[in-house]
């Protein structure tokens, strides 16, 4: 068996997985951003005590545990270098779980620990080379290669949000303009919409939707490109646009077999997946009507990856 | 021994390299573009012969060959998809030369195989995961992680000259617009100030050079510059602003050790250096103050790396 943590902003979900990758038992911590990273270890500590007692083992039948973290980690070191949404710079986690349980664990960015998941049991299982993208709020990767976790030299690799695809009407939070999760993220189209609205666009559904609502959704811009919204149309063809170029730039770059979308964008319908798809094959610089290349498929493990990924990170060591 | 093999656009160099990766002998033919691959092949296979014999060598003596190719090729079938400056089109180089030799052949990118050549000899030996980049009058890229050549999966990866970057005043040769090789290559430095001069910058020194020479190089617009012409001054910073962008990209996908820099370009001035190495540190994600990080240098083999990494290729095997 292996523990497998996912270390989110709000909460930590903890699972122990069998060797076939099944979770057979999970339990979900809060995480109070007001604690500090002491006690937040301590927390999951003892979640993981508590899983291991529930099911009837004991810490010598668990293999090793491994932690997926939103943010750049140490992988070496066994450390988080930094994690913005829970305000932690260089906590050394891997020695803390160590000196408690006395057994291997294992540290890595969570959309790679998602990659590794969905390589081994999910969406690219069948590819030896495999990029996997997570495109919500913001966007992540994780690079397989050769089934290998593909973390660069100091662990700051496959940060493929961050690579800049163009140019953009407002900063990245990095700092920079252009960032690929800032022209194709969720928070991407939103960000957009409501900059036409204001601008271009008073007409659009989607103010309406956005005065009653209070807020706006990708999916309420998606549902309204359905229903025809020139604003929300706009909005969908630019974001598929951007998406195109991210994804052929990888293509171009590591030229993976798969390309595996996850994250809430991924929700999307058939129609945008297959616009993607097209633009996409317009873009690479093989002819993928001779050879079968360019593949691009919707994520299949959904939130268990960030468990189970983790689970594993011990057959990567 | 090993034979290299640099298939050019204009010319073909061989050499014939020890174990060291020492060229011993070498020789250089004409790629006559009114002749066929064939005729092509045929003059390559004698002029390989000759350096044999000529050193007192049996193919007996020869491990293997390895060829540079400028084009995309498909290692696994040993041919070449393409090669645009030769007009070739799936040729099967390496089953010609194997059933000529009947030796190990080897074909690659070229390149790959100067990214490869430097990380055994040169300027990344020290790295295990290193880029190489060519900028002259394009971009071409190569890629090394833990020693091992990264192809991709049908072959097509490290084209890294082929990210789309930013938006740009004209198309790349490849049909896309904002290709790195468009925004940060000699041609892209001469396209722009051309452009300029014809729209903002009658008056540029470089409009005389150009008016003088029949045509400009990007040694010109580097020379102008320090001798503060506003134009060349501007073509070196938007370059620069763009070669950084490109670094920056590759150090956030793939986070190697050390980026070398070859071609042309390379040639600039340490102060051009120096400008890249300043704005890739402000848009690396990681504080490179605290670790060694993003460490921008010259490649070191020159011209000879083409023939040094085609013959090492069998090590890769």
């Amino acid at each position: 068996m292996y523990i497998g943590v996912d270390l989110g902003g709000t909460k930590i979900k903890i699972g122990i997985v069998n060797e076939e990758g099944q979770i057979v038992s999970s339990g979900i911590i809060n995480t109070d951003p007001s604690h500090n990273d002491k006690i937040i270890m301590r927390d999951m500590t003892e979640e993981i005590d508590r899983l291991i007692k529930q099911e009837g083992l004991q810490t010598i039948d668990i293999k090793s545990i491994g932690i997926g973290v939103p943010g750049l980690v140490d992988y070496e070191k066994g450390s988080i270098i930094y994690c913005t949404n829970l305000s932690w710079y260089n906590v050394e986690a891997v020695s803390y779980l160590k000196e408690h349980f006395n057994i291997p664990v294992y540290i890595e960015n969570d959309a790679t620990v998602a990659a590794y998941a969905e390589s081994l049991f999910g969406s690219t299982k069948e590819a030896k080379d495999s990029v996997f993208l997570t495109i919500g709020t913001g966007i992540g990767g994780g690079i397989i290669i050769n089934k290998q976790i593909i973390r660069g030299a100091h662990g700051a690799g496959s940060e493929i949000g961050h690579m800049v695809i163009g140019e953009n009407f407002y900063d990245c939070n990095c700092g920079r303009n252009g960032c690929f999760e800032t022209l194709a993220s969720a928070t991407a189209m939103i960000k957009y919409a409501l900059h036409k609205i204001a601008t271009d666009y008073p007409n659009s559904s989607l103010k309406g939707l956005f005065e009653k609502n209070g807020q706006l959704e990708a999916k309420d811009i998606f549902d309204q490109a359905a229903l025809g919204d020139p604003l929300a149309t706009e909005t969908v063809h630019r974001t598929a646009k951007y998406m195109a170029i991210g994804i052929a730039n990888i293509y171009n770059i590591l030229d993976p077999e798969i390309i595996a979308i996850g994250g809430g964008v991924s929700k999307a319908g058939d129609s945008f997946f297959d616009l993607i798809r097209s633009k996409v094959k317009k873009m690479t610089l093989v002819d993928s009507e001779s050879i079968d290349y360019g593949k691009i498929v919707r994520a299949e493990l959904g939130n268990d990856a960030g468990i189970v990924g983790a689970a594993f990170l011990s057959k990567q060591a």
